[in-house]
């Protein structure tokens, strides 16, 4: 296909390349910034352009990556076109795009994407949904030539999808954080805990979360949390944190025990 | 080394296992229930005992890795044998060893552990803490012979160690259940996140978690917070975790923009 990528940041810049290497062609690249268009569009053989009189109508699709309250202006925008356009948020519904087009879709890859790390694309769970049965074919089709993982997923499912993204992703990576936090105000370093965060990890490849939950919580170990929520007398948000995650784990269980 | 274990849940089945494949000979597995001694000596071609009077006086160790409120009391029924004890606890002080010998130590992997998941104990991080140097130096030495990652680490830092621990796996594993619980609400299946969940686990292999943060929270998208809090109307301890989460990454990150 030719794509025309709206977009510069870590969801456009890992697409894009990933469609390239597919063997689409990559038509535009459009970034307010000229200089991130510029950069992408080198890497993935495009012509970058800052503005929108700029585009290509010579495209079958117009995959917007940006900020997710930039998708309407965008979406206006591009409606003269009359061009498939699908964007790429997980928490923008298709009806943000349908207020302009009926050739409208969503393509949302459920990964987190850095500029420093590469990853294998082919693993990344892609989301499309269409307007229609035929854009949902056309974007279901695209998806298979990037990844393994597809899905058909409508708006609301994809807006839970999104909500439990952050619960394991982004608050996930939170309390890795928390963690490194605490070692680092005692003089230990990271590297004591990342075989723990990669086993944890690990586990639940093969297992669902409940299955392998352990720690104090889980075991209704009341002295080992009264103490660590005394050590944590300095932290208040860090205790209540403690202290509602604690309740939630033992909520979640009722009596099962948990392994060490 | 001749190593006598003293409990058979997670703990002891993997340090044992991992002593004995290193070379050492596991004298006796202790636990009060013989079935469960049974099994485990069985692995490990040690004797299986169910009474602290029938232990072998002929050991260089006992290692003591039974449930942390019941570590006291073993210490106290094996004091009589002025053999080196060392417990395998995060949260335990070696003081409480040390209320009934001078031969006390601790053995401390920090690692998640279940019976139904190998695992490579090489990787495994092993804290030891000795009474006197010469006990550090020898539980420094065996732990040596199981792991490539050994540390000295004091009581008040394993208690720590232990907190942060809690935070990056226990509190981490639960978020995976949240997350889970949420998709299987909605007739999405937990397959779609495994592979989010495995890339920001593989994030922190190389960067500190706050280099990596993503989502709305340290993007300071209020809009898309307000969408997720209404979305968990109908689970008001959710919805509190989501708020005091995100305001923690939003009070670390103070202005940082983070990945999409």
């Amino acid at each position: 296909m030719r794509i025309t990528i709206i977009g510069s940041g870590n969801v456009a810049t890992h697409l894009s390349a990933a469609l390239k290497n597919a063997g689409h062609k990559i038509v535009q690249v459009y970034s307010r910034n000229i200089n991130k268009a510029n950069l992408l569009a080198y890497h993935v053989a495009a012509e970058p352009i800052d503005d929108i009189v700029l585009i290509d109508a010579n495209t079958d699709i117009f995959i917007i990556a940006v900020n997710d309250d930039a998708v309407g202006e965008i979406a206006r925008q591009l409606a003269g076109f009359d061009i498939l356009m699908a964007h790429t948020s997980g928490s923008v519904g298709i009806s943000t795009l349908q207020a302009f087009t009926d050739n409208a879709g969503v393509f949302y890859p459920l990964q987190t994407f850095s500029t420093t790390k590469e990853l294998d694309f082919r693993q990344v769970p892609l989301c499309v949904e269409g307007a229609d049965e035929l854009i949902t074919k056309t974007l279901e089709e695209l998806a298979r030539t990037v990844s393994n993982n597809v899905y058909q997923v409508n708006s609301e499912q994809r807006k839970i999808l999104h909500l439990s993204a952050v619960f394991a992703c982004n608050f996930t990576n939170h309390l890795y954080g928390v963690a490194q936090q605490l070692l680092a105000e005692h003089n230990m370093d990271f590297n004591m805990l990342r075989p723990l965060i990669a086993e944890t990890a690990d586990k639940v490849k093969q297992h669902l979360p409940a299955e392998v939950q352990t720690g104090p919580a889980v075991r209704k170990d009341e002295q080992t949390m009264q103490k660590h929520l005394q050590m944590l007398d300095n932290s208040p948000q860090l205790q209540e944190l403690y202290r509602l995650l604690s309740q939630d784990i033992i909520k979640n269980t009722n009596g099962r025990n948990g392994d060490k």
